[in-house]
């Protein structure tokens, strides 16, 4: 029954897999992102959807006139992370295929549209804004900041958008946000929370919240001198204060963890000039900071703050994205009560549409490690096969009789 | 009368040079690189010199035959670190053929040759072996190792000189050194001792030895996991490891640090994934130690050995280089008794050349501010004009009747 799943799983496996690490390099505009996109609008059309792009290119399949009434939309999107895995993304436009796909074989007559939306450039890999595709569309991001966005080569999004012979007029799209009357996201768990209930009803959960976070730049100033001639006493070495600054991110969020959990990460840093024998003169590192609690990471940043003074500059900060609460309820009533309920530490684009005031939810597929962003990242199949049932119970409510 | 040293400072002072920085990024085997060559060849051919490369590359000018006795050869190299300054290797260089231009306009004949060469890829900051050049041809690197030396982007050197048009049967080359007697390498000074003594007779020192000094490479593994999702238990965050072990660095040589300098450096990083929303799962850190005594930087090590079990890989350890002393005294009965000696904590093709068994010593331009592989190097140009008066005596004595 989930042979259509596999086969599609299968078709998308090979694209943009690094053949020494297993992770995936998929970034927004690339000749992947290209072949994915090429992917999605053939299968679309072999399901018989009517494929439009909306003004950020972003992909929507419709079964049905989506301007005849709101529509019912599932779906996610392919592009990872550098070495990212398979399942973050991808996973929830395939089940969103194959729920289409089986609710086609058993003859659904969908009495509102139901479209399927492939979301571009969802992990901000390329150009550094996360959600960057729904985050144009619903004004979160206007398209003239959008286009001066650079990659780390110094190319920007107009220019990767030219290339990619795709339209440069991008921004808001509220013609395509009223077609959504109802957004479903189907996405892999990245925590381990599912892994620790009960088996036999802890497959599928359904989303709660988006907890709030942030994204902080912080730049550390130093003098660029030989390593080997300049005493100690004469440097100003910014790898050092960067250095410092990672381990105290660390300290200052492990004094505010607890059961409301507050993270804090050093992912990137960009050093420059970079010699092995060159004391640094300039250190940027970025900031991911995260709590179920906003107030704990507020407070995270402000210890911060006080102990490096006017080197951090806020990239992003979105408060707690709480989900529509009718139909999160409804989801979970056509899944059953022993559902569980589960809030992430982790951005979406249906947080930026819950935001733009579209009535939004997730399911989440079960993770056995937790593991996510890395290559590493797993479900069981039995487990992808069981997050495509409870997409197809719930879009034959929503789009149904009823 | 040193209108010729200025004339061919400013014909270089372009190449390679960022706008946005205002430093140098002059690679071995790039375009830059290239011009550079041409440069320096067409100087020669215009000063009557006989240019002939070795089997590395690197440029040998000679002045008289090379081959009727053992010559007195003075250069440096035209290379640069990333964002590099102006002096680092083509104040020698320049320096060396305003010195011969002068001993032809004074109508100086050499009784023995005098050669003027240019290495390539001192810095090493393309292939990550410095004195690539010089190492090469003295046997301390095989030519084969040096083929399979990659740059950042994974091109061989073999490939590069491919591309460059350059021969590939790299390796030791006895019969260039043969053509020795003497090398003399001026090089602007990399720290500010010389602008702490008597500024009448400091402009110009004499080199005494090359610290003892080497590079390590640390390698931090973590496990790649979702910065917003992983609860800080559940981390496994290399870089919180290579943070440490950065600011433990300077911690151990700070320990040993006095009258004998102790200096350690982490100047560069290299973090994957490298996502600002991943934790990373490895970062390698480059780390270099010098100082005076050989026993600090090597106690050094051994404590952050100590504290970082199995993270640290030699990649090169070069004990204290010792100048000739004969020529080194008489360098200095040339120059003055009153002339500074100056050991330093920078490796130079001199010292290469020293290790392989060819007399040789340096001189060394003051540096105002002491500052060294970066855009603000500098040397006032009546000392740079000071360090040709130095090289025009030197090669006068040495090639001369005496």
């Amino acid at each position: 029954m989930h042979s259509y799943f596999d086969r599609l799983w299968a078709q998308i496996e090979p694209i943009g897999r690094d053949a020494s690490s297993g992770g995936y390099r998929r970034f927004a505009l690339t000749r992947e992102d290209h072949t994915l996109r090429e992917w999605f609008a053939a299968e679309c059309a072999a399901l018989g959807l009517d494929l439009v792009e909306d003004r950020m290119g972003n992909q929507w399949a419709w079964w049905g006139d989506p301007d005849s009434e709101p529509g019912v939309v599932t779906g996610s999107h392919l592009d990872s992370v550098p070495d990212g895995g398979a399942f973050d993304g991808p996973l929830g436009v395939v089940s969103s295929l194959a729920a289409v796909a089986a609710l086609q074989e058993k003859g659904f007559q969908p009495r509102r549209p139901i479209g399927v939306v492939n979301f571009g450039d969802e992990e901000g890999a390329r150009f550094g804004v996360a959600c960057a595709g729904s985050r144009v569309i619903t004004g979160a991001l206007t398209g003239e900041r959008a286009l001066g966005l650079k990659d780390a080569d110094g190319v920007t999004m107009a220019e990767a958008l030219q290339k990619a012979g795709r339209p440069a007029d991008i921004g808001g799209d509220d013609e395509t946000l009223r077609r959504v009357g109802a957004f479903i996201e189907l996405h892999v768990e990245q925590g381990r929370a599912l892994a620790d209930l009960d088996p036999s009803t802890s497959a599928v959960a359904v989303g709660t919240d988006i907890w709030p976070h942030g994204r902080w730049r912080a730049d550390f100033s130093g003098r660029a001198d030989h390593a080997g001639t300049t005493a100690l006493a004469d440097r100003d070495d910014a790898m050092l204060k960067a250095a410092m600054f990672a381990v105290a991110a660390r300290e200052e969020a492990a004094a505010r963890d607890g059961e409301s959990r507050c993270v804090a990460t050093v992912g990137k840093l960009k050093v420059t000039p970079g010699g092995v024998n060159a004391i640094p003169s300039h250190v940027t590192a970025w900031l991911d900071a995260r709590s179920s609690d906003e107030q704990l990471v507020l407070a995270t940043i402000e210890a911060l703050e006080q102990r490096f003074p006017d080197v951090l500059t806020q990239e992003s900060w979105t408060p707690t994205t709480h989900f529509d609460a009718s139909l999160t309820a409804r989801v979970r009533s056509v899944l059953g009560d022993q559902t569980p309920m589960l809030g992430t530490g982790a951005g979406h684009d249906a947080g930026i549409l819950a935001n733009a005031g579209v009535p939004t939810t997730m399911l989440f597929v079960r993770n056995p490690t937790g593991s996510s962003h890395t290559p590493e990242e797993f479900a069981e199949a039995d487990d992808c096969h069981r997050g495509v049932d409870a997409l197809v119970a719930v879009l034959e409510d929503l789009a149904g009789d009823s």
